[in-house]
């Protein structure tokens, strides 16, 4: 199994860059983390650009071998590296399974949670303005999203079963930036409890810790660091 | 390998519904196509919400296994029955850089394109309003979606080489929807080229004449069936 240790280059405040970190640090995988700061504009520097020429983050770099995309590099790093099967199945229909989870997020999770974070906290901290609809919208799809996770997507412990999975990462991080703008997710007690179990896992707290502060930072005054 | 034939739930508007008949037609695979029109409500009946409690088509079911998203279905498939390795390749990096591909789909192309389409044809269609900046947004994500695939991802005949792989089948059914609007895709010529080798194949044809008619009725009289 491969040795050579991985580049990742991630934001602590992009979702899926925190997905990257917490997969490669559950499995054991080599990597160093290199700081990519979208706020700053390293995404646009040239020689990140040479990894990545779309400027987004998390990318990686193996080898001579570049990636981009949290998934694709999850997947990547799964069947490169010594990983548990739990993580992304070898079974063909429990692999579609997670397959299904991860394009569901991606379509419509994604387009409700982010744009609800990042709008509101723009328009704090930038004094960025989004038409009302828009953000209505936003959460339109997010409410809809919650409840299909509560209702429909979590039947056991994790996502796709009894063991956790990588559509678990990047569902917990999208989720767990809804402290931004103090999301009530008091009607969904079967979600409240995975996020529960997701905290508890020392990888997590980990890798979660700086935007945990940020997000605190934030709340405590809204001009402090995103 | 497999020979049960495959329930493909799916509406000719939808564009992963199309390319799931196409990749099932272009690999021989068995299915039958289970008409699923979502402007008659198909999705929300309760026969079709035990296929997919979400009310989505695409949707599968395959002996007992029912599975949802396009990616995830065309994935499955390709696992599943005798398909040429370069539409999914069994290479890790190979695959990682159609699953890249597959992602940013999701993430970007889509957002621009499947949002002018929809909100210009059921503006036309239903009268329905929808906020100027709102479709301002949508068309500049579309049109650096469209940049990105000229500039970046074009290189070879198709999108990840020279063959075709099931990236191509989602990115050409998103593109071609771009008719209902009348796009210009006169800046992009790699882009065009690829769209022409596209519509060459016999089976795109086949499965695209639905839809095809749809747009030129409704460009006809924008009332006209979509």
């Amino acid at each position: 199994m491969e040795s050579t240790p991985v580049k990742l280059y991630v934001d602590d405040g992009s979702q899926p860059s925190r997905a990257c970190m917490i997969f490669c640090e559950m499995n054991n995988i080599p990597y160093e983390k290199v700081e990519t700061r979208l706020v700053k504009g390293d995404n646009r520097k040239e020689e990140f650009l040479k990894i990545n020429p779309l400027g987004q983050v998390p990318a990686m770099k193996h080898g001579e071998f570049c990636l981009r995309e949290g998934h694709a590099i999850m997947k990547y790093l799964h069947a490169s590296f010594d990983c548990a099967d739990h993580w992304y199945p070898a079974c063909i229909k429990k692999r579609a399974k997670v397959d299904e989870l991860l394009d569901w997020y991606h379509s419509v999770l994604r387009q409700g949670a982010a744009p609800v974070v990042f709008k509101t906290v723009f328009s704090k901290f930038f004094g960025m303005k989004f038409p009302e609809d828009e953000i209505k919208m936003h959460h339109k799809i997010l409410k809809l999203s919650l409840k299909n996770i509560e209702n429909i997507f979590l039947t056991d412990d994790f996502l796709a079963g009894p063991e956790i999975c990588i559509a678990d990462l990047t569902f917990y991080n999208e989720i767990l930036q809804l402290k931004y703008v103090e999301y009530d997710l008091s009607k969904y007690p079967k979600l409240l409890a995975w996020c529960d179990r997701m905290a508890a896992i020392p990888e997590v707290q980990k890798i979660t810790k700086v935007i945990l502060s940020f997000i605190k930072a934030f709340l405590d005054k809204p001009k402090a660091k995103i």
